[in-house]
């Protein structure tokens, strides 16, 4: 069954009143929900909005908290998140980078002590429609090994760049994970393999089943090493500028919550000028979709592209949603 | 044979020298040459010099060049690095973004119209050192199909994070290519399967046979369509701030020159405080380094830490060089 975007807000935005958002609160998280969905992003829209529901009736959600300034200096600021709703204090950072951004060409904020900001790529197509870069990234919980390790250390910390484009933004919104412990779960309950190595089998092979990954709990960073040091930087990175916790300390929590996030904007409309930017960006993504195809029959789609041709599908159709996920939700 | 820091600096000093350099030009690149060959990674140090030389002889280099600036706001800057040296053009734009970041907290550099700079990780160590979070990364020549597509027409664009650390900086640096073309033609020499897949075969599939990737020119990027998102936001990002080239337009050029860089640097040790700095990176390392291991005669390194084992080695010892690349450099 497909719901509309306005149906879909309107029961988010009732079942978190009822939980004592109060109206803004409510409201912006129940867009920022419906909006995930909207561009198929299920998994951190309509599908997670239950368990989003269980950590708030847990207390990991500060209802109605907003995030305070902790220190500034010049470009630069750290908040802190006082646990309030994570998509909520995820989209004022980046509200906050942009505006530093306005009055020192880039903005910087960290943001310690949130909660799961659910997709990443939702702050950066904000900054891209404020006319900005985008750049931030978030840690998690321990949920990959590091390289060489075999227990859980790491995080697959999502990292996003975007940038604004009029033709439709160009964003890139990636877990340094292989794959996602919900996808691998999919994958499984499908009998499918994976589509490349996802992570080590109980041999200590690399494997593309499903289920000896989630056996093991030894995914795959992307680039293997490579993913496996830019997990620990990005965590050290926003543990550090926040002043918050870092991954292997949210390990200790019992819950994933009181992540670190950075988010920067850099103003590129001003800087590069308009038509300048549009120009150079049109020219880079009509090189890159016109590329000799692998597959004769198969298409190369520039980053964003397909997540807007969702929106637009689910605009006008309604979004897909489960039933018995819907139903739960209309009754809670 | 090994080469003194000492002596090797002062070979690639003499010879730039002789090609016309200034003796500032000379001292700081001959420098940078000789800490990338001092931290192990000779493929950017003394290996590529001669291949330097060359690209001063067919002019893609402008002997005493030095940046200017293009345009200020707040605290980014965009620069014109007029085809100087990339060694040199990069370690004064880095300079410049650290300077930025005392100011303003966070500092942003974006440098187009530049040279190879040789090795990105340098930049970062830079940053480090001056206290700062560094990031920096750089735009390529096309050297890897994108994902879905056939031809080569995006670039491996290194990207470097570093934060400091008082008993050693943590670094990463990395190509968004799974293995650059020396590697594979280093293992292709030596009859060695590359450790994991690093591009297509002449059939289309995955390989571990460097010969194959050598022969299809379809190399990997990191986490496949993942690192190939990436490198296009990368290029992107830094032609758009530069006002420089993207990977497409280098790739009309006939040589790998022009390049667009981006330098960040935020003032770590300031907003932080240098004493939770140090300890919540060090319980980090702390934790990673202490992960079960997957080979129990295995170690897990942190990033960084190898070179600066190499480091120490090397400048106890001497740095490891081939003979006949050595008297190559000596008879220039």
């Amino acid at each position: 069954m497909r719901v509309s975007y306005a149906d879909m807000k309107k029961e988010f935005k009732r079942i978190l009143l009822s939980r004592g958002f109060n109206e803004d609160q409510a409201d912006l998280s129940a867009e920022l929900f419906t909006e995930n969905s909207l561009d198929g992003i299920y998994s951190h829209g309509v599908n997670r909005f239950p368990r989003v529901i269980e950590y708030l009736e847990k207390g990991y959600i500060n209802i109605n908290a907003v995030p305070t300034l902790i220190e500034s200096k010049g470009a630069f600021e750290r908040w802190d998140g006082n646990l309030g709703m994570g998509n909520v204090n995820a989209k004022k950072a980046m509200d906050r980078a942009i505006e530093l951004a306005r009055q020192n060409g880039i903005g910087a904020v960290a943001l310690g002590n949130t909660n799961h900001w659910m997709r990443g790529g939702a702050y950066g197509w904000q900054a891209a429609r404020a006319g900005c870069i985008g750049i931030c990234w978030t840690n998690t919980m321990p949920n990959m090994p590091v390289w060489g390790g075999k227990d859980c250390r790491i995080g697959n910390n999502p990292i996003i760049f975007a940038v604004p484009r009029a033709e439709g933004h160009v964003v890139v919104d990636m877990a340094v994970a292989q794959f996602s412990y919900g996808k691998m779960e999919e994958c499984k309950m499908n009998g499918q393999l994976l589509p490349v190595p996802g992570g080590f089998d109980t041999a200590g092979e690399l494997t593309r089943d499903p289920a000896e990954v989630l056996q093991t709990w030894r995914a795959l960073p992307i680039g293997y090493w490579k993913g496996s040091g830019l997990s620990i930087l990005l965590d050290i990175i926003a543990a550090v500028l926040s002043g918050g916790k870092s991954t292997h300390e949210i390990g200790r929590l019992g819950g994933e919550y009181a992540l670190s996030q950075i988010f920067l904007a850099i103003e590129a409309a001003n800087i590069a000028g308009n038509e300048f930017l549009n120009t150079a960006v049109n020219n880079v993504i009509n090189d890159v979709v016109s590329s000799e195809k692998a597959d004769e029959n198969g298409r190369v789609f520039y980053p964003g592209q397909m997540e807007q041709q969702t929106r637009a599908d689910n605009l006008a159709n309604g979004i897909p949603v489960n039933e018995d996920i819907w139903h739960k939700i209309c009754e809670m």
